[in-house]
Formats: C-alpha cells, sequence, structure tokens
C-alpha cells in the first residue's frame, strides 16, 4: 500500500508489483531485493510477505471485512519485522500473521539449543553470524467450533568460523481444535497431504509423524492438537526443490483452513462449551511457554520483539485444578485423540 | 481430622497432638514420624504439614468459612502428597497449598539443573537417591487489590555415590500486586524482615536482593512483583539453626498476608481493574512456565503430579498484543516499580 502510493502502477518492475500488495514494505529494501532477486534470501523474503499478505487478506474477509493492525519494527541488532494483529474482533479472538528478517549473531543458548539437536557449527570466539526471515502465524477463533491453527515457514543461513555456509528450512502448519470434527480434519490433512504429494510421496507421512511428536505436551501426556505438518534443518535436497515445497505449503494454509473457519463461524455454542474452549487455550500457552522452539529462540534472542513473539497466546486461558472429563464426553472424545494421535488421510 | 476419629485425645502422644490438626494424615506412617520424631526429615515434615493447616485455615476463615478440597495421593515412584485447593470461592480466584514428601532418584534433567548451579554431586551409574519436601502455595484473590501471595519451604536430602549426604534447605515469600499500594507492601516486607532478623541480621537484605534477582521475568524486564525473601541451597550454617529460620519464615506467612486480604477484600474495583489484573494474571504464568525452578524440577520429575505442580497458575490470565498502559496511570505506577525494584523497609 506504501508503495502502491509512491509508484504509479504502470511505471513497477515485477518486483515492485509483488510489494504493491503485502502488508508493508518489506524489511529490506526493494532496490536491494530487485538487485539480488536470484537470491535465495530475497525470494523468501518475497515469499514469505506474500503469504502474509494473503493469509491476512482472507482472515480480514471472513471476519466481515476487518482490518489487521500492522506494525513494522526495525531490531537494533539487524533487521526487523512486520506484525499484524486482529484482537477481540467478530471471529477471532486474536488471529496474528508475524514476519520477520533478522540478522546479527546467535546468542549462546540459541547455539546451545541447535548443536542439541545435533547440528555441528564451528564458531570464532564464540561467534556465529546468522540470518533467519519467516512468516509465523497463530488463528485464535472465538467459536469453540473453529479450531486454532499455527503455522510458520522459515529460511536460516548461517556463516561458520571457515567461512563454510550453511542454511536450512523449517516450518509447518497444525490444527488445534476444542471439539473434534472428523470432517474438518480429514479435509485439513488431505489439503496438506496433496501441496506435499506435489514434490514427494515421502513428505507427508515423514512430516505429519514429526508434527505428531513435535507438538506434544510431555507433562500432560497429550498432543496440542491434532497435528498437520512439521520439519526443520532441511538442507539434504537441492536448495530450489525446498523452497518450491515450501512454497507449496504456505499456499495450502488458506484453502486447509479458510473453509473450517467459513462452515462453523456462525455455529450456536454453551458457555460450557466456552469454558472447555478455555481450558484448551491453557493447554497451549503451556506448549508454547515450556516447549515450543521457535519461542525458546526468541526468548533467548537479544532484541528480539517480544510482542511479535508472544502474540502467539491467546487473548484468554483457563487453568481448573484436576478438571477431568468423563470419558465418554464431547470433551473426553478430543482428549482421547490428542492421546493416541490418529492418521487421518492414507 | 482422620486421625482425631481414629484416637482419643486423652490417648494421644505429642506427635499424635500435632497430627491432628493436619488436613490429612501425613504422608510418612505416623509410627515413623515418631520413631524418628529427631530425624530432621520428620521435623520438617511435620512443620510443612502444621504450616498447610495454618494457611488453610486462616484462608478458609477470611472466605467466609468455606472449606478447601483436600486430595491425598501416592507418588508410585516414591512418597506423596497433600494438595488443598479452593478455586472459584468468595474470595478467592484459586488458592493451593500443597506439602510434597518425595524420594527416589533425581532425573537426569534435575541433575544438571543441579549442576548448573554450582553443585557438585557424584553419582553412581548416573544415579543419586534424593528425599525432597516442602510446602509450597500460591493464592490468586479475586479483587485486583488484594495481591497474589507465592511461598514455598522445603528441604533437600541426597546421597551420593560415596555415602556422602548433602542436605538443604529452600524457599521465601514474595508479594505480586495488581496496583501499588505502599503501606501493603511496608507490612508484607517488614514482617518478613522480623521473622529474619531473629535469627541474623544479614538474612533479610540478602534474601530480599536473592528474591528481586529470581522473581525476574526477563524477556519482560520486569520483576513478577514487588518481591519478599529467597534463599536456596543454604547448607553452611548448623542444620538446627537453618531449620529454626525456615520455621520462623513459615510461620510468618499469616501474619504477612492475612491483613492485607481483610483490608482490601471488599474494596470495589472496575471492570479495568479486573482486566489489568488478568493482563497481570498472563506475565505471572510466564514467569512460572519459562522460568520458575520449581516448576521445572517438578515438570522434569518422572511421576510427579502435574496437577498439583501447576496448582500455581490462575485460574484465567490474558494477553493482550502491544498493551502498554500511561506511563501515569495506576498500571505505569506499578510498571515502574516492576521495572526498577525498591527498597521497602530499612
Amino acid at each position: 500500500a506504501e508503495l502502491a502510493a509512491r509508484i504509479p502502477p504502470a511505471q513497477r518492475d515485477e518486483v515492485e508489483e509483488r510489494c504493491a500488495e503485502f502488508m508493508a514494505l518489506p524489511i529490506t529494501p526493494v532496490q536491494e531485493l530487485r538487485d539480488h532477486r536470484d537470491d535465495m534470501k530475497s525470494r523468501m523474503e518475497l515469499m514469505i510477505m506474500g503469504t502474509q499478505a494473503e493469509v491476512c487478506r482472507a482472515l480480514a474477509e471472513a471476519d466481515g471485512n476487518s482490518s489487521f493492525t500492522v506494525d513494522r519494527w526495525q531490531r537494533a541488532e539487524g533487521g526487523g519485522g512486520i506484525s499484524c494483529v486482529l484482537q477481540d474482533s467478530k471471529v477471532f479472538e486474536k488471529a496474528g500473521v508475524n514476519v520477520s528478517v533478522v540478522h546479527g549473531y546467535l546468542s549462546e543458548e540459541s547455539i546451545r539449543q541447535m548443536k542439541s539437536r545435533g547440528k555441528s557449527l564451528k564458531t570464532k570466539d564464540g561467534k556465529l553470524p546468522f540470518c533467519a526471515m519467516g512468516v509465523s502465524s497463530v488463528i485464535h477463533p472465538k467459536n469453540p467450533h473453529v479450531p486454532t491453527i499455527h503455522f510458520n515457514y522459515r529460511y536460516f543461513e548461517i556463516e561458520e568460523a571457515d567461512g563454510n555456509k550453511q542454511w536450512w528450512f523449517g516450518g509447518g502448519t497444525d490444527l488445534t481444535p476444542t471439539y473434534l470434527n472428523p470432517e474438518d480434519v480429514i479435509h485439513f490433512h488431505q489439503t496438506l497431504k496433496e501441496a506435499c504429494d506435489k514434490h514427494s510421496p515421502t513428505f507427508y507421512p515423514k512430516y505429519k509423524k514429526w508434527c505428531d511428536n513435535y507438538f506434544f505436551i510431555n507433562h500432560r501426556g497429550e498432543s496440542r492438537g491434532v497435528g498437520g505438518i512439521f520439519f526443520d534443518d532441511l538442507d539434504s535436497a537441492p536448495k530450489e526443490e525446498l523452497f518450491e515445497f515450501v512454497q507449496s505449503c504456505a499456499k495450502a494454509v488458506v484453502p486447509c483452513y479458510l473453509p473450517i473457519v467459513e462452515k462453523h463461524k456462525n455455529d450456536s455454542f454453551t458457555p460450557e462449551e466456552k469454558l472447555w474452549q478455555q481450558l484448551r487455550r491453557g493447554r497451549y500457552v503451556e506448549f508454547n511457554l515450556v516447549y515450543d522452539r521457535g519461542t525458546k529462540f526468541g526468548l533467548a534472542t537479544p532484541g528480539s520483539r517480544i510482542e511479535s513473539i508472544l502474540m502467539s497466546l491467546p487473548l484468554t486461558a483457563r487453568w481448573e485444578y484436576n478438571h477431568v472429563p468423563a470419558e465418554d464426553s464431547k470433551e473426553g472424545e478430543i482428549l482421547k485423540v490428542l492421546r493416541e494421535p490418529r492418521d487421518w488421510v492414507h
């Protein structure tokens, strides 16, 4: 929009055309993105900015043409981001879609976390220059019959002490319903599977399983939700192929989720159903603050924008002591699935 | 109460007399506590059971003679606990007072945590038998003018591979108000200081500072509340002296807090004040799940009772994106104190 006001459509080049659709100007100057348009960093930044705009537009429309609040922020240590939020609106309790493009040096804590998942990283005087960018989003609807969705697609580059460059992609999309609606869950998984299958028949089963393992609240013995796909440290296929795959996943977010929102956003619900939603929101908070890798990376990165990281937390949550739903209730039904993840599509 | 029904008052010995006042039978059989009545483990267990009963009685009375729910639980790996909870009652949103007396082997994660704070621990085949007991409590009132209190007093024994026994005491009491009332904060700190001063003039200043450092939400640059006292790994004075000190601290909980509850429990409040309380509850959740040592120890200990550990979480909490109160507001006033802890008594 900012760009649209500055450059008349007829004079825009391809990069400018794309930027004109974004929620704000990209973090990297447009000139620089144009000059390095074949560089993966530029391509990824344009892709995540496009995903942000596409998802925000679809959500705003589902909400009855609401407007997202758009915050463009800078990080003193390098880079910045754009946070788009819709809070306490018609359909959504809190919908946050965040882009960040940051660079600088990895924190000691982040290096420790990366090494603990098997990365070999050669530092110089303990320092490791990095560049990370991604789009990350959590959508918490008001109606307990509309599930929460989370997605995140990211690209990392690290330069080791000997000049060697490591890079990898990570990401995923997963669904957290308050109540089980098998038809919705199948639609969600089916759409993700189709996006994966275009690239390799091995991707969906592998990343579906990784998702079930990752979004597990160990101290509760429960999954956070009904899964989806999750992957990290993807670096063994050609970069181009992985980028295409990640792009397909990002493009699948709207068709995955919006039909479910439309289907249920006007469902009636009882106070008891709202209460159960609030208790499940509590579990969401537990996962994000105790286990989530992205949240931990953010909290440990100096100068990171806390409000953008913790945008993932729901507007409201509840913890009741020893709340145990009856096994044959609707609440017991979803708990059973959270305790023993199922295969939804084959 | 259970014991009172079983043994007529005239036939009780001193240990039985004390047990008759407790919320439930102690975890260790009464016979065993009596046979080892000079052992620190027995003395500490009786002390924490007594503290639990005293605090629950005072809270129940302030709530208009409500009744706590009492759950006595066993831990498969050794030991158990007694959880007393008052939820959604007249004065309290959630009041939990928990005793636990557990033994077994330390988890790898707990050994790592203890070593990281400077303990030297000789394990045998990676194993370390331990015994831990404590009383732990968080009280979240409904009225935003009544602050939240937390206290915890605990005793640890570890047997190293060479038969060497390590032991230490830990604990503290701290206050988390929604709004600043300097008179209340001074009363709270003054009462704690008097309890400390009976044992050493160095204790209050040292443990007040430790408390400010410990209850700090690093990613927010804010303290959780207005502090109090906190200490851990106390093992350098004679055991007897440290026990007496810890006992004085535990006895100070009711006079610290109950006068504040009585003073404000019927204060009127606005919806805006309730909202600010809910946002501060969100910060409480952030501290407990991201930083708190006791919570981390609990979540990492196999077979621990999650509902008793997470009893500390409020009934309800709220996260608004980028909520920034005006500097000259009542909300801005407490934030200033949370960002720069003050000395309240000299």
